[in-house]
């Protein structure tokens, strides 16, 4: 696939990379992930914006057999050969209890902690952050030369309870990350048209 | 800002582009955004993936003098100001009806349709997918060379009601889009590390 001649800053290289070419990956080679190349992508999209810098994402790496035990009962079943071939496994979850980081990440503002303990809508505010987080994750996987596969399909609670219990974490999407196996593709589906999902107002 | 030498396939100057040096902006020249560069955008980001590829983001773009001045009332004090000057301004929000278009975003599942219409975590659904469309969206303005300006900081049933009545379409995150006013710069607030966020199992 070329580039477009979209009016565009970013390289046509660098969009095939993110985006068009990029592809979710259901099959992993035996190729390890590095923890370097985790901490890279982690310090790259650490950068991108969230509601008063309140960056409420947790990430749980799985890599072990044994944690991968632990995961693999509360996966969909459709997704247990992918989350078993994948070299590691994010787990994504927002921390509701992000407000006790604000001292660190909203220093000129000395009252942001016990606003933010205190606002209603902080459990909404976490998922919603966190969730704009887990897509820059998903462009960083990318950005990183891997592949990412994100899925829904699992046991939140069961997940909750065995990966993140005594916190105030909720995971809210699974991402396999690795090399994707070349034989394991899909046939790309349809995308929504600018048409059809946009007003110009 | 210069690329470090973080394992990455992206190139530093992408990199810098899309996450180190691209910074929220608060304040925007005069010089106008184009429809044809909201389209690009659209056509590169429309490809990263969604739960079962159902792409929930809808977007009114708020351009004309009418349109803004329905807007404004019902954003909060401090953003009405940036919500003037950025030549257009995203209103992004979760379509609950996403299922009425599974038929051509998932075409190999006749039945998707229905069993999305019958899922009672539908809205749920909607606001997470959307949500990672509204982090693929922010990274997209920046790869158009257009400086981003997310808030979360307005009156979302008003503006439910004012922009998106008659339809089961939720605001989530209105977006200042334009050239940034290089005069009006906030120094950078601090992020989370690796180690603050991340656990390796």
């Amino acid at each position: 696939m070329t580039a477009t001649t979209t009016p565009l800053a970013l390289s046509g290289e660098a969009q095939d990379l993110l985006f068009r070419e990029a592809r979710t990956a259901s099959a992993f080679t035996s190729e390890p992930v590095t923890d370097e190349r985790l901490r890279a992508v982690h310090d790259l999209v650490k950068w991108a914006p969230t509601s008063m810098n309140t960056q409420p994402l947790r990430v749980v790496y799985v890599r072990g057999d044994a944690a991968r035990a632990r995961l693999l009962p509360h996966m969909s079943e459709g997704n247990r050969a992918k989350v078993a071939s994948a070299p590691v496994v994010a787990l994504l979850a927002a921390d509701v209890d992000f407000h006790e980081h604000m001292g660190k990440v909203f220093p000129h503002f000395a009252g942001a902690r016990d606003m933010m303990e205190a606002n209603p809508g902080r459990a909404e505010m976490a998922k919603l952050n966190a969730a704009l987080q887990v897509g820059y994750f998903i462009v960083g996987v990318r950005a990183a030369g891997l592949a990412a596969g994100p899925m829904t399909g699992f046991d939140a609670e069961a997940v909750r309870a065995e990966f993140f219990a005594g916190t105030a974490q909720v995971p809210l999407v699974v991402v396999n990350i690795g090399h994707p196996d070349p034989e394991a593709s899909f046939p790309r589906n349809p995308r929504l048209d600018f048409e059809e999902i946009s007003t110009v107002l």
